[in-house]
């Protein structure tokens, strides 16, 4: 496939999703300050972001809402405090689980709703179940996006019958995710291509989630965006689990649209993600992660041991090679 | 240009410069212990690299010895505290900076040293001086390469004519230096095969020496790689001038030539790097050298605003706007 837009001009199919919320929730427990979600969602509808994500729809019979805070749940009227009508041209999105969310009963009507999308994370082995999840948003009224999580442990055929099945689907978008960041741009570049293949029959767009294991989640992310995958997920400072996600910063500043700009995301890193990481909220690069990005495994070892201040990593290596 | 080697196999020509001292040495003037020195040398023996660049042969008449460490004039006798004979695999290399460099005094014969390689580093508008010294070092005996800097801010047709210059000269290599951090990947696969049309007319390799304002160091160097670049720098958890440099610990993990080991790499960077860290030494990605390397500047002034210990983003941003 051959490559979309150049580095001078604009693609105007190309999207942003601020997901710094829901990914970088998973890094304080959603503990996040109502001055703080307040300010990411003026700096998002400054900075001319597209999307952002409030967090998760889970399930309050699996999940007790004393134990996380409201983010992983995302009440309607806890969105509308922020939001109110939610007057401008961001758009809200919320990401549902597979096997986590009761969204016959917890995702609403889009017309009683202010939220706008919803993206089912789904492993390859769970497809029935997302395509159930799909064909019901779809039915309220949802723009859907299927989110499938950690491809790069996945088997190719399984990927190309899951792709089949979502093409298939009433989503409107289907995601690269690289949940262990162990992939390189020229994996992306492979995988992109036959997303897109998908993307061009089925006539749906393509996204990217990527994770900074091994300092990639920028460069997939605009090398995925160069063969044509147009909604590209970042978060502030890149807050996300283990190693984080793409930098808003680098991506907004990347792009050429002049509907972007940069200077809200100084603003907001400025004001609120330093005093969060002074607090000791703990994300991003680190070695222990790219280690088990490189060996293509779950980042919770590693976080395991950040979180218990160890720094022997040959220890840590070690440990990971007997897994 | 095709793309050369892939993910599964070994590319034999490849070979990784470790230019911690040289490139970390501009971070806290080259003093390092002499521990310091003695088990990164160990270390890049154990892990397989194959040249360690113990730093610059700068002037004395121009830079006070009483102001810098001693890496900065690598002299003979110093290197040979610390490797003896050499009587390992791994060549020395020095860098020396066109205009700061006594070269026909200070470079001696191979001979009589236990020096492998000089590289030369030179502006594109210092080309003649960079050849001859070329042509002094490669008299001399040694393996030399030039090192064309700041590429990003020089007129193409100017380049062309210095590569065309380096090619006829005795040079045996020829890097890519992003020394600006401003390049993107899809530029520097243009440039990597650029600069490979003139290795291969000429029968010379490229070199890849990257930045890390953008978390793009790795991504470009593996980038630059993937178009024939063969000779990869790097350095120990990117320590280099303001964003530092491509880590050794992802460009070792991602190489699958067998004579390469990680874990020596990681016990070094537990026992010396870290510490080095706690010390206040800082170097490494970080917003106001994304936004030098976003706007093709020196990172200067980013350093400046590190070392003043402000976080004002949007102030410096403002500032950078007017330069």
């Amino acid at each position: 496939m051959a490559q979309k837009g150049d580095l001078m001009t604009v693609r105007s199919d190309i999207q942003i999703l601020d997901a710094t919320i829901r990914d970088g929730g998973l890094v304080n427990n959603f503990d996040f300050s109502e001055d703080f979600i307040n300010a990411l969602y003026r700096a998002n509808v400054k900075a001319g972001v597209d999307y952002m994500e409030f967090g998760y729809k889970a399930s309050k019979e699996l999940f007790d809402p004393d134990k996380f805070g409201k983010w992983k749940f995302c009440e309607e009227e806890d969105i509308r405090k922020v939001v109110g009508e939610n007057n401008s041209d961001l758009k809200i999105s919320v990401m549902a689980d597979v096997g986590r969310c009761d969204y016959k009963k917890d995702i609403i009507d889009r017309k009683d709703s202010v939220i706008d999308m919803v993206r089912v994370a789904t492993y390859v082995h769970q497809m029935p179940a997302a395509i159930d999840m799909i064909e019901d948003a779809k039915a309220k009224g949802y723009e859907v996006t299927c989110n499938i999580m950690a491809i790069s442990n996945a088997k190719e055929a399984d990927i190309e019958t899951a792709l089949e099945m979502v093409g298939k689907s009433s989503a409107d978008g289907i995601y690269i995710v690289d949940s262990y960041g162990s992939l390189y741009p020229e994996e992306i570049r492979r995988i992109a291509d036959k997303y897109m293949e998908v993307a061009e029959k089925y006539n749906k767009y393509i996204g990217m989630h990527a994770h900074n294991n091994q300092q990639l989640a920028f460069a997939n992310t605009i090398e995925a965006a160069a063969r044509g995958v147009s909604l590209l997920d970042a978060t502030m400072m890149s807050m996300g689990r283990g190693a984080g996600n793409c930098a808003m910063e680098l991506l907004i500043s990347f792009l050429k649209n002049p509907k972007y700009n940069v200077f809200p995301v100084l603003k907001f890193i400025e004001e609120h993600m330093l005093p969060l990481k002074e607090q000791g909220v703990v994300w991003g690069y680190d070695i222990p992660y790219l280690l088990t990005g490189r060996l293509n495994q779950h980042p919770s070892s590693a976080i395991d041991f950040t979180k218990a201040g160890r720094n022997d990593y040959t220890e840590f290596y070690t440990d990971l090679l007997d897994k």
